[in-house]
């Protein structure tokens, strides 16, 4: 019989400002037998995602708050080790939502089963084959509305969702590509690896002159990942006619108080610019135009990626904690072996 | 021969803050004799608009900042009293955007015939009829994209855009009308005369309390005249999906500093909200459906509006000040007789 002790990390207390290794607690569950109908996977990959910050604290929202007391959910992938399902076999690969755990064991419905592509780590289907490059895919042809000749400036660009950006931006016909990002390292990343135009390091200066020089025609498009001031200096360089898709806000998400807002929001007004959120999960119906798309790229090489590997599930509590701290280049993973 | 003296009023110098008297002045020209082409127009009244605060600042926008020592531009209706065109015989009345002077001579192209419409006053081609309600139309429809049964919220509710709002979502088949303005009176008139479901004073306590009282299910459209502490309670109260028409921040216009945004603005992702600018000139191609709409039903006494009427062209610049202190209840104007 395959292994039936889980790891699991739970939220315990909603994070007030930064959370910290005390918001969250592992422990280990022994897994009944199998019933019918379900299936047990050992997890190779767990995801941390920016947005789970969000859904720690207790707000109105898209997503329902997570449970404190439970386990986290969350993006993982693994191998099928047991199965009381026709839908799902032994040794299938499946990518899932439950989360934070080495070993899961629910109904087969809650897995889908991908196929495993040569020379492609099974990490990728929480990055660049996952919801991470549809949240860029859809952020930036849906919400955004990108043109061709669009100039394109992406905050958090050296994230996960950020260098998927940028180069999806490139690949459907924008004209120009510029990032930010906070440390040299990582500025330097963007244009010599992921094909930016021209990249800046938020820490260095003036971020609406800093943005000004990149751009010094004006941004068409501003995909958002980090919300505050990189927002106000997107408005004060916004074309008329500008479209910003709002998909996260980490320079807040750990604030105790309530930061203002830009100071130039008339500009919304006076240029035509039009502001929109979204969260990817009611975007979800757009998967296959993005896979098409993707798989493509990717066997063709356009589209190159990162991961930063946090390795064991008792770490995936510490993984996140880095996560808000920006100690990862490209999409951050937990390896669970 | 008809008059040939025109009283015009400049703008002179950029305000700074709140505008003042001598930021403008009135001066007599005298007109030369029709060119060909030309038609000699005497208005009946010159039309006042908050967003000509904006195009008194030297900043980028849609729309050209107004030259300082030229004549202020908007909107007017006249009588055609002399003509050197084919296209306009004397006697017409026509539309057009010459501004702020009792008498105006610019080559025909420049003007639109009108008809004369038995019991209503010429006035209403720069209210109900022209770009005002255009403005309103066009926001609540184009870029909220109101839909059956929605609750919105208006603020400036009691103003010439407002009101026109309030009406056409009823017409147009929203589920709860909402409207805030800054007196009792104009509150009374909302509820009474212009068909909104509830509306407060904004003066009288907290905005986010008065709207979610208002509200209590929460709101699917806003439409912003007023920005600033009302975007705010709007990015409160809305519920997921829900979409803001910013037209206007009357609150914000005569500011001298830049006041912060809305303390809120994470709302936008976790409830998948849409803001979006406009100034109604980009949408002209409505007019036609506007018009048809809006013809009907006033034939109908579907909509009803209020102007608040200044005479004496002289005034024209002391009229536009107290429109700035909301001393208007629906569309200013002035009347040159």
């Amino acid at each position: 019989m395959a292994s039936s002790i889980s790891t699991q990390t739970q939220l315990v207390a909603r994070p007030v400002g930064w959370p910290t290794a005390a918001d969250f607690r592992t422990v280990q569950v022994t897994l009944p037998d199998l019933a019918p109908g379900q299936v047990r996977v050992a997890n190779e990959f767990v995801s941390v995602d920016p947005y789970m910050r969000g859904r720690m604290n207790d707000a109105k929202s898209y997503a329902a708050p997570y449970a404190l007391g439970a386990t986290m959910t969350g993006g993982a992938v693994g191998r099928v080790i047991a199965s009381a399902s026709d839908a799902v076999a032994v040794g299938d690969v499946v990518v899932h939502q439950h989360g934070w755990r080495d070993l899961v064991q629910e109904d087969a419905s809650g897995f889908r089963v991908v196929p495993e592509i040569p020379g492609v780590p099974l990490s990728a289907y929480l990055g660049v084959l996952g919801m991470t490059a549809l949240t860029a895919y859809v952020g930036l042809l849906e919400i955004a509305g990108l043109k061709e000749g669009d100039t394109v400036f992406v905050s958090g660009a050296a994230g996960a969702v950020g260098t998927m950006v940028g180069q999806i931006a490139r690949l459907k016909g924008a004209g120009r590509v510029i990032g930010s990002a906070g440390s040299a390292e990582k500025v330097a990343l963007l244009t010599e690896k992921y094909g930016f135009d021209d990249a800046f390091n938020y820490k260095d200066g003036s971020l609406a002159n800093q943005l000004a020089a990149a751009a010094p025609e004006g941004i068409d498009v501003y995909f958002d990942n980090v919300g505050g001031d990189h927002l106000e200096a997107a408005l004060g360089a916004f074309n008329n006619g500008g479209r910003a898709a709002l998909c996260g806000a980490i320079s807040l998400y750990n604030s105790t108080d309530a930061p203002a807002g830009p100071r130039n929001m008339s500009n919304i007004i006076t240029r035509g610019l039009s502001l929109k959120g979204f969260t990817v999960g009611n975007y979800v119906q757009h998967f296959p135009a993005f896979s098409a798309d993707m798989s493509g790229w990717l066997a063709n090489g356009e589209v190159v990626f990162d991961e930063t590997v946090v390795d064991g599930i008792d770490n995936t509590a510490r993984a996140f904690l880095g996560l808000m701290r920006g100690e990862n280049t490209g999409k951050m993973v937990v390896r669970t072996a």
